[in-house]
């Protein structure tokens, strides 16, 4: 077959492709990621491409208008290459530079929030009886009078000294052994699994290496992956880093994902994905700190359940029908390299377990994080993820909802929506005479785009100034070139062209207001549920905790004004980022912690809102700003009031 | 780099080489078995190829006369290829047909054996209690009322069935779970290991497989490898194969296989061979029982210690230094897929442990076969294996040598020497007057060779006869044209040219019974030191077992006659054949047989004979037809007086 080689703009990057080759594939193979939230079938229009040169067969799609067809930008997932190409990639559909997730970091952070950072701090406090033990031996080399083999002598001193009555060897320690107690005349430090039955050597090295011993903490997140390198010797953070999750170029969230798990190899790719971008993740926290490969010990992962069976090679299929059954809550610890996670042989990776299929080991971690479960405080848990999932409870009990909220909180479905990355705004200010905006974007770069944090902002202050009214609809009565219809709907300019990243104009459409309304909607029906069924009022609540890879910048108040969460004083309101990642630092910690991991996910009742008769009007009587009861935001109707009246 | 073509005879297959490529590697590489004890490095001079067509760059060897490289006869291990070539592979220099070492059973079989056949009707009394147990279980469909994951449902119906409240689920398990769940309505076979703590499911089928559950008992040998393929669920022996260890290309004994291991990927390559070997085997096993490989649960497997630390990848070098330190002598299970054996993810291999360097899982294995260790009566156990070890004791002690003996005993150092393959020359009786033989043959082919019962036979009737004397030395008054000069030795054709089916006259010479006698000096010193270092004399004997893989005619008062056994009653002697793979069936049979074997290898003091003050004076006494010492053998002497008074 022909062979065609492909350039993409502005990476100048080539790739061979047979003739007839889907383009958004090809991006895929040259490490090229390209927004797609349908994962490929042309319903999202997101995965669009400027063609410079070449020739393409392609499908018409309503995506685009005519201009943009007239001016070459196509659609990659509906573009199959039939010569040699060159292909721009636009701003608008680069994923953005992978590297700068890892420093959110060096900004500033609100005084709310617990970010995992801090936990090495906190660590001291409350344990450091890490999953795995290393301890250093000084074995009688043998002689003729004393011949017994390698192992039997092993076994001796490990009595002895350590009191070890029977171990489990692995094949890798085996292979090893001989050579490794010749290289420092039988002195070696092992690495022992105290919590397997019988005790697990996992590692044997030459000498005392007690100082050097390391394990990582993963947040395996449908949209990014965040790891920790944790130094089990110090008891301190020794690096982090992040990446997406290379399986965005075959949907952008869970269900796009089963799908595409269910075609040919798609299951296999789907791991190969999710493994290589894990690896890279723990080849940056090595190169980072200087330490070797070998030193690391374990991986405590976290992740929604079907994140978790991606990466395990376990079919999802099921977690997408009735009556949604995962293969798996509780996961064993295996042997990282079972799953090609580059880590020497001994190595085991640790699961914090998942509720149900929609409720994942992420959420658990959450819980485990703040601590939650161990307190007398009532305290509801929200995690604004790509799915969005919410717990109530304390220490008698934990209930939980996932909630379907779509990817409105991580900018997905939205016009001009992206990641809390460079150039995304993150607040804004209107001007009530002008209806100006003031913008502050992440790194203060030219505005690129909206993210979870900039869209609840944007929505509560065009609330606030009057410029939509309480159903998310456009004020007729304003004039302002800021405020324009466009394509059958009316939106708010927050950047003009040439003010921006990506030269065009961004804005905020009354669709995308929509999307945030409903996916608000969706979490506050939950927590409404949540609270009915077990028959308190929002008064009971003594904290809310939000958690979520949303942006750096939350005003925590915005999320009660747009009617996401319940009117409580913004006092009782936290940030914590990324919850799950806190929860796998601290499982990584201590083997305490991750034992309580296991009891949480089995104290939690999980309501399937799906089922769930009243899920459904909590619902519909949220799809108002803040919501379509006023008594339930007495305060906040009352100061948009007074808004109103004064503006008029 | 050029690559050249070159093709064997009369295999007619062909292999590209590059030029100056290594003749015996080709041949391996070809999956041609050439002859080769020394691994390749010119001094045994067995590799021997006729060269019909081509240039070759070679080195002169002493090993061939000048007439033999005049014919065009070189040694492929001192041959580099330097053209297209053909290549004759001589008969001597075969390995002989691969598949005819299954057959055994069809020839008749000595009374006194107790061969692994026999040992389905014999397990029906004893044990039939397997390492793993196949349990059906119809477990209830989920529904929106009961929803939990597949594996706590499992976990559920396993805790109200079968009383087990816990177990590890390996990852295979998970990955397959879901789909087999789906496959019958929840009704499914599992594969437990209920004698892991906790329980392991180790597969899991879809429907009532109970019926189908079996496991595979493995010798591997220096030279061959046996297995056969236990019906568990009957209780019988489904069926049986060997073949020759793959690894012989390397070298013909364990010291020479170390020496392989130690070359660049030496280790590697033995690893991969023996394992091609097994799989193959497992491959045969499963054809010819029509069964699939899926329902093998696990292998039970015994061999030499440096066999199975090449099986497992782990490096032999200690083994070959002084102090002789294995690596480990008691080995845990492990999944048969870690290295590479064709199994299904979950299979495990087992290993029958061993007691030091020398005496392997396969003596543990012989011991526990003849249930010596639980008996009163004091056996001597010899295996006439490529090194020969002896055991002596009874339920309360077990003593263990390994005495070096050589391969003799398996047709190795002999000029004509040969395994008990087609062909080889299992016995003879000499004509007192004539000097003329009368040959029995394996197979009834035309000879071949000499094995290792052949061996024993022809030495102890040339000295009934007086054709030799006490010394192993012709007698030089004798005339007949069997007995002649040659380059400077001496020695008696057993069968002429024409009558053989190597077209050469098959001669044993004083070499090769000096050879005997040294290997059964070091096996008769062994036992010697063994009776001592207890204090018994032979009459202490109750009973003496042989095993090896001799041949299958052994008449064995000839071993007493030479000298290899002391004198005992003849009811006092049996053969066994094979006992380590007797002893393999048997712990495959029964997981208390298995745990025996343990406390067997415990039991066992070893004597490290290289360290033995009183060894070499023994050794040296018995280099002696039968020995030095006429009071050990009164009944032998006289009745070679007799003999000998009556011949003059």
């Amino acid at each position: 077959m022909k062979q065609y080689q492909v350039t993409f703009y502005p990476y100048n990057k080539s790739i061979d492709v047979p003739e007839g080759g889907n383009l958004l594939r090809a991006a895929i193979a040259a490490d090229i990621y390209i927004t797609s939230s349908c994962g490929g079938n042309g319903s999202c229009g997101k995965c669009r491409i400027l063609l410079k040169e070449g020739e393409i067969k392609t499908e018409v799609s309503s995506k685009l208008t005519r201009e943009e067809l007239a001016a070459g930008y196509h659609l990659a997932c509906l573009s199959w290459v039939m010569s040699d190409l060159l292909v721009d990639i636009p701003p608008e559909s680069r994923l953005g530079d992978r590297r700068i997730l890892a420093e959110p970091k060096k900004e500033k952070t609100d005084r709310r929030m617990l970010t995992p950072e801090r936990l090495s701090i906190l660590s001291q406090d409350w344990c450091s009886l890490p999953m795995t033990e290393k301890i250093f031996l000084e074995l009688e080399p043998p002689s003729a009078a004393d011949n017994i083999d390698d192992l039997s002598r092993l076994k001796r001193a490990l009595r002895l000294t350590q009191g070890i009555e029977e171990f489990h060897p692995d094949l890798s320690l085996l292979q090893s052994l001989a050579g490794i107690l010749r290289k420092n005349e039988f002195k070696v430090t092992l690495t022992l699994l105290r919590t397997s039955q019988p005790v697990r050597i996992i590692n044997i090295e030459p000498g005392d290496t007690r100082g050097r011993h390391l394990c990582v903490a993963v947040d395996v997140g449908t949209t990014s992956i965040y790891g920790q390198l944790i130094d089990l010797a110090s008891g301190r953070m020794a690096a982090q880093a992040s990446d997406y999750n290379a399986q965005i170029a075959c949907g952008e969230d869970i269900i796009s994902r089963i799908v595409f798990s269910q075609r040919g190899d798609g299951l296999k790719k789907l791991q190969d994905l999710v493994v290589k971008t894990i690896n890279g993740i723990i080849h940056r926290l090595v190169a980072e700190s200087k330490v070797k490969t070998e030193a690391i010990s374990y991986l405590m992962i976290a992740g929604n359940t079907t994140m978790i069976h991606l990466l395990l090679g376990i079919d999802p299929k099921y977690i997408r029908e009735t009556p949604y059954v995962p293969t798996a809550t509780l996961l064993p610890a295996i042997a990282a390299s079972e799953v090609n996670l580059d880590l020497s042989p001994g190595a085991q990776a640790y699961f914090l377990p998942s509720v149900s299929s929609y409720v994942g080991g992420d959420i658990t971690a959450g819980i485990l994080g703040t601590g939650i479960f161990k307190e007398e405080a009532l305290t509801l848990y929200v995690d604004l993820g790509t799915n969005g999932e919410v717990v109530l409870g304390n220490q008698d009990w934990l209930m939980t909802a996932s909630c379907s909220a779509g990817p409105a909180f991580e900018g997905g479905g939205i016009k001009h929506g992206m990641r809390a990355d460079l150039g995304a705004i993150e607040q804004i200010k209107i001007d009530d005479q002008s209806l100006e905006p003031v913008l502050l974007t992440f790194g203060h770069k030219p505005p690129k785009g909206i993210c979870g944090t900039g869209l609840m902002d944007i929505v509560a202050e065009l609330l606030e100034t009057g410029v939509i009214n309480q159903r998310g609809k456009f004020n007729p009565d304003l004039e302002s070139p800021r405020i324009r219809k466009y394509n059958r709907t009316t939106e708010y300019v927050l950047a003009w062209a040439d003010e921006t990243a990506i030269g065009q104009d961004i804005v905020i459409t009354e669709a995308d207001i929509d999307n945030l309304i409903r996916a608000k909607g969706a979490i506050y029906g939950g927590i409404s549920v949540l609270l009915e069924a077990v028959g308190l009022g929002v008064e009971a609540l003594d904290r809310i905790i939000i958690a979520g890879n949303l942006g750096y910048h939350v005003e925590v108040h915005r999320a009660v004004t747009i009617g996401l969460l319940p009117e409580v004083p913004v006092e009782k309101i936290f940030f914590i980022g990324n919850g799950s990642l806190l929860g796998a630092s601290m499982a990584a910690y201590c083997r305490d912690s991750y034992k309580q991991s296991n009891q949480i996910a089995r104290m939690m009742t999980n309501v399937e809102l799906s089922d769930h008769p009243g899920f459904m009007d909590e619902y519909i009587s949220a799809l108002f700003l803040p919501h379509t009861d006023e008594t339930r935001f007495p305060q906040t109707t009352a100061r948009l009031a007074r808004r109103l009246a004064k503006s008029q």
